[in-house]
């Protein structure tokens, strides 16, 4: 299994498919064939590797070792537990459960015609593997990062709008390296008309990092002609915000895996009123603000049974500032 | 100098007056007279020791060691400078300098007079002896802290009012622990019209803890007959609200040295506003709320250049829930 993992990780990083590897071993448990997936559209890794030993040339007792369990689906290429039933497989080992609602069921399609199946193996390992892909896919959506800067007391901005810089230069760069580790990066059409940011993740002297997340504008009003988000390296993709979570959906058929959301407070309001936020980061600034420009609006909250609870999973110092990194309560 | 520091303690340890200690030796250093403050209207320390040794019967070349400046003033007793000066003292050592501005200039005056004067003996020590008294007197009125429970979002409560409990087990019997450490407690007249707190520093049982402060009340509306505040060990103590520097410095002349101000949101925002909070401790549950009930209101910051910065001096973990201890920006 480690050298199908090995194998894995050649294949691209992110996008709409995982990292997958597959291993092939005769009866003695002599390596026969190697696969790996290399992106949307190309052969999945067992059938890449089942393609190495030609047709019929499967030898009694072969075992396939594959880090995902194979696909019971048939997309823009055929299920592989059926290739791997067509090409006299015996055993299949596999180390991720397909979380898919479509792709899923293969292990039990290659048991039920008497394929010995070892489900789990190094199931840690091939997690950590998938990564952000998994996380999406159990979702049916991206993994939704809402990002906020705020005073102590959870204002934004002073009365009169004012807001540059409530938090440090330490606290803004770990916002950029955090950019340019998701997927895409999000902003409500008011906040694209009210700051026209550039949605780039930078170094600290303003060069682009090497990674750069898709810039995603939610709302129906026009980007308009000039932003400085029509030079970020990815053209944006505009959502019209009226339905969220099917917003999410076409970004997640789009390869987006993970979506960092910036703001404003509408676009955060309303992701969390929605219970599509997955992870918060609460940059604090050790200072106060009062007034009406609150970092959140209305959540939903009517009454204190409805509060939205977390699990702070750290509290970090970056500078002056603190950084809280939290999930809702119960989720890991 | 040590050995002035444990008379000193036989004092009182609240009150509007410091303890204070002092020991006369004679010329070789032999300890003739010992003496302390017994409390306000009662002798000074170094009257008191003066005392022991009876009219006239000061050797050549005493030394008087004193924690505290002699003072310079007279109140109810006439100014120890001049007390040490008539009893022919030759050296004063001290430790701490009388910040008060009626009563500071001792120093001065004894030199002026050809005393050999020597200040600072052990002067840390001596700070902290004096502890909350000493920071009462610099600031000439009580120290205030500032205590509110909030969601990370910044609000005190959901939309329709409901709040309880926002914190845990833990921050409550913490904020009860600092209650008890407070010489007063205080509340706006809105929170008590709308909470009926009792205002008592409790076990996690409910029992009294030995030490309670004193409840102040600001506002002008009255304690209803029957708030429970009424029945709290120390009567209640109303003040105007109108001019909050004035009434603290009221609070300082009845010997109060710390405030525990509790809230609501009207109360602590004008405190705020007004310059006059010398410690933050916010209770952070890690929760959100939204919504329109933020734990400040206006705190005069209309725009980004008046926001008002903290340093933040810990952050504790209890039980869920965050505190977060700072005080305005260059505050010790």
């Amino acid at each position: 299994m480690r050298l199908a993992f090995d194998l894995a990780r050649r294949g691209p990083a992110r996008g709409v498919n995982p990292q997958v590897g597959c291993v092939v071993t005769d009866a003695t448990g002599t390596v026969i064939a190697e696969g790996w997936h290399r992106g949307a559209g190309t052969a999945h890794a067992e059938v890449d590797a089942l393609s190495k030993l030609g047709s019929g040339a499967v030898p009694p007792g072969a075992t396939a070792i594959v880090t995902l369990e194979p696909c019971n689906h048939t997309g823009r290429t055929g299920p592989c537990a059926q290739a791997l039933l067509d090409a006299g497989i015996a055993r299949v080992a596999y180390s991720v459960d397909d979380p898919g609602q479509h792709s899923g069921g293969g292990a039990q399609r290659l048991a039920a015609a008497g394929v010995d199946v070892i489900p789990h193996v190094l199931e840690t390992e091939g997690e950590a593997l998938l990564g952000d892909w998994l996380r999406a896919a159990r979702l049916g959506r991206p993994f939704v990062i809402a990002k906020w800067a705020q005073s102590l007391d959870g204002r934004a901005a002073a009365a009169d709008g004012s807001s540059k810089w409530i938090t440090g230069a330490q606290a803004r760069a770990d916002v950029h390296r955090r950019r340019a580790a998701a997927d895409a990066i999000a902003v409500g059409t008011g906040t694209l008309l009210a700051d026209d940011p550039a949605l780039t993740a930078r170094d600290e002297a303003g060069a682009l990092l090497p990674e750069q997340p898709v810039p995603i504008v939610f709302g129906t009003r026009a980007v308009p002609p000039g932003a400085r988000v029509l030079a970020h390296p990815h053209s944006p993709v505009q959502c019209a915000g009226t339905d969220l979570a099917a917003d999410l959906e076409k970004l997640a058929e789009r390869g987006i895996r993970s979506v960092f959301v910036e703001g404003g407070p509408t676009l955060i309001s309303a992701l969390i009123a929605a219970g599509l936020v997955d992870e918060y980061l609460l940059y604090l600034a050790p200072a106060l603000l009062g007034g009406p420009r609150t970092a959140l609006g209305d959540i939903g909250v009517a009454s204190i049974g409805d509060i939205r609870r977390l699990d702070i999973e750290s509290v970090h110092t970056l500078g002056d500032d603190l950084l809280i990194v939290a999930h809702p309560k119960g989720n890991a």
